[in-house]
């Protein structure tokens, strides 16, 4: 069986913490995919404490960048969370990466695994337009991404202040 | 017959195009009352994108400044999407327009409209306060107008990631 | 008859409107605990723009440190706005508190008050991640607040544009 939850919200609203209750809810074990680089003080940090929570059953993989290719080489039925698109997009970002490729191919590997996935995503396009151009260019990619996964996605939920609430 | 449906939404959230989606389940032909001026190369390029997309049926009118004006100028009956007040705002808010009264002007224009109105408009205000006073002032001038147009709207949706939420 | 509501929304929501509606419907008088510090002229012209739409049957206390203490000093059965949490919370983190045990205090007295409580605060997590530390000290602050008053409330209310969602 598979199945494709988008958990789509603003910092600090209870993403990462919602997404892990609907796997726990599934037999373990579970595939945790972190997108996180560890490039400073504070992420490290955000990094370790996201870890601390997570207890029993999860296996961790890493993968701030090669997302895709992680999600296509899990074993079939198993339950998987990625958290979060947000950083990845980042790093690729960053990296100089074929963006509008790279989603494509991202999301067409979502959709294709044999096992429930739940996906984690930052709305970021709610404040002022960001002085800067990168900024910008991120804001506009995050949009189109987040666009692509809730149209492929079977539920999609948009957290505010740590509820969930259904948007399909 | 007339109706007022407002699209609210972040950067990249899909307003445009269920917009657009909205207006072409009505008979041709259809008014799009642009207000984007093509001030640096970054515009000029999504308003390439933006006209691209439409396809036959659709006029184009140019009001970055004069929107109240054109929607009164409009034949009755006449589907009309106006795309979008964020842009016009701006243009009116560097004019240093007395944007209280053309807020109130452009929203009875809205609502004296004889013929369906589509209405987009950016939210702006879900952020951290911006640094710089001119940015405080849009943010505070847009959040009052988006409420004047909800208040005034037979429908107001709000758009995540490209998903319709109705609000009203 | 004790009850807690939580009123989120961005900036120029409607927030404090709706929230002075919901009270207004209880039989008066009413406290109302503002946050704000006039410390310059923006700021006081917002804080006499909100006290002028507010009419008969109102108590103002001045609370822009002292939240939980003037919560757990009310009149028992007083109807009582918060407005707002994300004033106070700037305050504290500028006056190099302890937020965390912050927080949880001030969860808890707004819980205990024996009478109608509604809170209002701002969703500031849906932009760009902020360039400088302090600011995003700040919305992690504000979201985990927001998170612990949503979870303890027994309303929730999303605000659009003016116009009410409710979450919970």
């Amino acid at each position: 069986m598979t199945s494709l939850t988008f958990i789509l919200g603003g910092a600090r609203s209870g993403k990462s913490r919602h997404a892990e209750e609907l796997i726990e809810r599934l037999p373990a074990p579970w595939s945790y995919i972190a997108t996180a680089e560890a490039y400073d003080a504070e992420m490290a940090e955000r990094i370790g404490l996201h870890r601390a929570r997570r207890g029993e059953g999860w296996q961790t993989l890493d993968a701030p960048h090669d997302l895709a290719r992680t999600v296509a080489g899990l074993p079939p039925g198993r339950p998987v969370l990625v958290d979060c698109l947000t950083l990845w997009l980042t790093n690729r970002l960053l990296a100089e990466a074929d963006l509008s490729a790279e989603c494509a191919a991202l999301v067409a590997a979502l959709g294709a695994h044999d096992g429930p996935v739940v996906v984690v995503s930052n709305e970021t396009g709610l404040g002022i337009v960001p002085d800067n151009a990168l900024a910008r260019r991120f804001r506009d990619a995050q949009g189109r991404l987040n666009q692509m996964v809730a149209a492929r996605a079977d539920t999609v939920i948009f957290m505010v202040a740590g509820l969930p609430m259904k948007v399909k």
